[in-house]
């Protein structure tokens, strides 16, 4: 399968393209950029992922099975006259990545305030017994990197009505977000949450950020959800703080996305500890699927 | 335990309290209004549930451990002469009902439009799969009921992104929501939602208002979630519905809250479905509990 990429900054989004391919299993895709691509090579292409393709490219493309249109509007593309008759059209998802990521986040959130994962385990032993709930003004929620995606997440959060407190390496200033900065900040963070978002970037400085002492601080009890990128946690230093299978430990538990290795690795304890949900690198757009096709 | 309740209506919260402390697991609780308590009663009860008391009560209660202010202020009971000194004073939950019962929903939601329970079941087996997303916009939501409850569920759920198709006996017109009513409008509704929420009074003509004949009009794959009362629901279509535990029937899964016999009977086969969330009736508030005592 050949993917032709055309657009601004081609060459980020054909490692992006690539990366995301083999996240999904797809097999022997390969993906060039309409610069890079000779004239045989945009002829044999079976797909194009395009911003605004000019009519030259287009009538090189004639083995064409569907285009990724990558802009926000498909008129420019519709009105093109080289446009292939017949060629389905793929648009990117409308939402936006910060509010997918935003809407995963909510539901750990839920899932941990609500008592949901409580609940599931009395479900399995049958007992019917309703648990203190902790209201959401009370439940410290705090946002590890304050990025675009990190600052977003963090109003959306804090809009729900969960007091938010947001972190980020140098000081930051964000309406309804009690925002701390740098490594004394990260420590009075980490006292004061119920649950643990992170939603950093992948750097040198933020490997492990999450390990046996950043978790020691949070409070007993206190859950993590990581939407962000599998680096950030020492996950020998996780499994220790969830605790056995039937001893909790310091983390109550984990809904986690992201992952050093991924696919995660058959052997990995998480699979299979009872207090961590684990999902597929999900949490944000799985940018090569039509919202439609998932109706199922 | 002897708890007195002291209210305009009292004989409604007499009887709301006897239930859910029932409920609770609360033994041998005896909940009377301060009007029918003899002045023995009164100098013997444990709790006073009250709105503004008078200080003639106040001073007959002499045995107290503990006082349930059931207002939204505790001015006037902090400024009454005839406060006893040491007693605790429980104020009521500030998180209005529909809110928590909006969380609620909106976690039901999630779990099934961001395949939560795929995920659940794909971990269970060790498999790294993404499955295709269908985007919130694209994700219609059925309310049945816009009572003061419903209508408030449905404008939050309307403002999460999801369109709303809401359903009422007699016309409504609620801003953001598509509004329908009488049968026709019921068979319209069904037809056309992936998820359908149950926030319906339980009254005669709402009895299994969920039958065999209604849920075959949910499109295949549709899920329910029932924060509002069980006697809504014909229980044994809802489980033909679901399938067997090995073969999935119509309806993808249900998140249910409230059961026709409560606490749920242990040989109920709901308990044990692997597509059926079971929580033991806290959609909404639990009145009686301290915010503050839920650190657990």
């Amino acid at each position: 399968m050949k993917v032709l990429v055309h657009i601004d900054d081609a060459l980020a989004w054909r490692d992006a393209l690539s990366q995301r391919l083999i996240d999904l299993g797809v097999e022997n895709a390969e993906v060039v950029t309409s610069q890079e691509a000779s004239r045989a090579e945009r002829t044999s292409a079976d797909y194009l992922a395009a911003w605004k393709p000019d009519e030259a490219l287009l009538r090189d493309c004639t083995s064409l099975k569907g285009i990724i249109n990558l802009g926000a509007g498909v008129d420019a593309l519709l009105a093109n006259p080289a446009l292939p008759a017949g060629v389905p059209i793929v648009k990117l998802r409308d939402a936006g990545m910060a509010e997918l990521i935003a809407d995963y986040v909510r539901y750990g959130l839920l899932h941990f305030q609500r008592d949901f994962d409580r609940y599931a385990r009395q479900q399995a032993e049958r007992r019917w017994q309703p648990l203190a709930l902790v209201d959401k003004q009370d439940w410290q929620v705090g946002v590890l990197g304050l990025g675009a995606i990190g600052a977003k997440v963090a109003k959306a959060i804090a809009a729900d009505g969960f007091p938010v407190l947001g972190w980020s390496r140098s000081p930051k200033n964000i309406e309804g977000i009690q925002c701390h900065h740098g490594e004394q900040g990260l420590n009075q963070l980490l006292g004061q949450v119920k649950t643990l978002v992170l939603l950093l970037p992948d750097t040198p400085d933020t490997q492990h950020l999450i390990n046996a002492s950043t978790l020691a601080k949070l409070p007993a009890g206190a859950s993590l959800i990581n939407p962000g990128r599998g680096s950030l946690i020492d996950e020998t230093a996780l499994i220790e703080a969830l605790g056995a299978h039937d001893a909790p430990g310091r983390l109550r538990g984990a809904l986690l996305d992201a992952f050093v290795v991924e696919p995660l690795a058959n052997d990995n304890p998480l699979w299979t500890h009872p207090r961590v949900l684990i999902t597929p690198h999900m949490a944000g757009p799985t940018p090569l699927r039509d919202a439609r096709s998932g109706d199922h």
